[in-house]
């Protein structure tokens, strides 16, 4: 059984961009440079935003951090958005999501330019990933698309379950394993909340997706024997016996299911590192596509 | 057994479409507006185009055919593109596929003012549509979803086989079969040419769409009983005994598979007369976002 190791597969791709961004340096360029905007004060956000920064540090890239009051207004957001697109030296820029009640997302996601949309959340990279144009990938699929190949799991012609249909990750993730190319070309089923009978269906899959976030969903006696397992879920379950009073839980039973998949992904340590890493990706490819 | 009588269907929804146009007119409004660039002098693109421009005029629109030398150039045509993006009495167009060989067709695409892609086929479009955010939904696609909802065919929770996993037919209906609404929330798979033991996968299905383009493909062995069959295949095959001197076949054995199955399409006169009612309906809905 082979765990594929998102942390250290994510170290890998950290240490080659670092590699990268040294050899532009050299050539008396200035590095890629990636900005999050951060509106509020919210814990998870302030983390996650926070590990986004020193990422770029490490990998020698410019970050820019700009928090914005909680009592920020739309119109304040979408100035500053503007003023990001238009910045020559900035080549890439996520917005850290939830945003304020008072503040409409769809509008905030659509005044970004898509040029600079290293989240790909755009509609229009969305748009183009899927009409198998150049775009940016949203980190996480695109995480899931990097494991896959670097342990050269075998997807052509092979059935892949994918659960759970949302925007960021089931969706994508569905378009892309059966899109021709690395990691593709797979027979892939999406399955969601109105599947009925989804057991009948992941016990005749190859490789099973899971991204529904309901912890530890999926259990051994719904795959087949040498499945491959990629864990999307990370819920936080109350657990008081641990000093943080919770912990992370995956959508996979993991020891049970482990015990009989061929390859599994684990959490914490799975697809979490991968979107970080593929974040950078992302950014060092919008400073590529720029130069 | 159901007959999904798309010529029937495509004729309800002209009507429909004839009298709101009317009510436009009533109040003083100018009436939807299509027009369609055809460069060159293809038989069948000139058929097509024809069938467009008659099918406006049944309904009422105004309608428009820029017809443009073979030897147009890329810059002519873009040039001309962005006089029709200019220009506000003109809802929505079309750029009839294929262009000559020397013209760039992603470059043209890419050119069109989304909010006028009537065809849908822009990524802005796409991704919007994925995304679950108002586009305009290509017309193959779009008539799939209208016929199984105006004849009531049930896919919540059904298992849906989509066979092809083209830009413009495949993979659009296997996003819109599984997002949530009308002729919604399937479990679907994509499959093509790459998946192993397509019959098996066909064999479980409740809805089949064969978007393959391999003539009589689909054989009543490889469906289960009760099915709903959706062809949308349209191939030329040579025939002596026809005046034209060939027939039209779907991708569907349809005598044999008709036996078995609840519903079906028929080809000619299920999917394909629905595509021109499609893309009078998405120049309403441009009329109708713009006034």
């Amino acid at each position: 059984m082979t765990v594929l190791d998102g942390k250290k597969t994510a170290q890998d791709l950290k240490e080659e961009i670092k590699t990268t961004v040294s050899e532009i340096k050299k050539s008396g360029q200035r590095p890629p440079h990636l900005a999050a905007i951060l509106v509020g004060n919210d814990g998870a956000s302030l983390t996650y935003v926070g590990s986004k920064v020193r990422s770029c540090e490490y990998v020698g890239f410019d970050s820019t951090l700009i928090r914005l009051d909680e009592s920020t207004t739309e119109e304040i957001l979408l100035d500053k958005i503007e003023e990001l697109n238009q910045d020559d030296q900035l080549d890439g820029y996520i917005v850290q999501l939830p945003l304020p009640k008072n503040i409409d997302e769809e509008k905030i996601l659509l005044a970004i330019d898509p040029k600079k949309d290293v989240d790909g959340f755009h509609p229009s990279n969305f748009g183009r990933m899927a009409l198998e144009m150049d775009s940016f990938i949203p980190a996480t699929p695109y995480g899931i698309m990097e494991l896959l190949e670097r342990y050269k799991i075998e997807t052509s012609g092979k059935h892949c379950v994918v659960v759970g249909r949302s925007h960021i990750v089931g969706r994508p993730i569905s378009i892309l394993m059966s899109q021709k190319g690395p990691a593709g070309n797979a027979t892939v089923t999406v399955a969601h909340s109105r599947t009925q009978n989804l057991t009948s269906l992941t016990k005749n899959a190859d490789i099973i997706v899971m991204a529904l976030g309901i912890p530890e969903y999926l259990t051994a006696e719904m795959i087949k024997e040498g499945a491959t397992i990629i864990d999307v879920g990370i819920t936080r379950v109350a657990d008081e016996n641990h000093p943080k009073g919770y912990v992370i839980k995956g959508d996979v039973a993991y020891d049970e299911v482990a015990a009989k998949a061929a390859a599994i992904t684990p959490v914490p340590g799975g697809v979490g590192p991968m979107t970080i890493a593929m974040l950078l990706k992302n950014t060092l490819l919008a400073f590529q596509r720029k130069n």
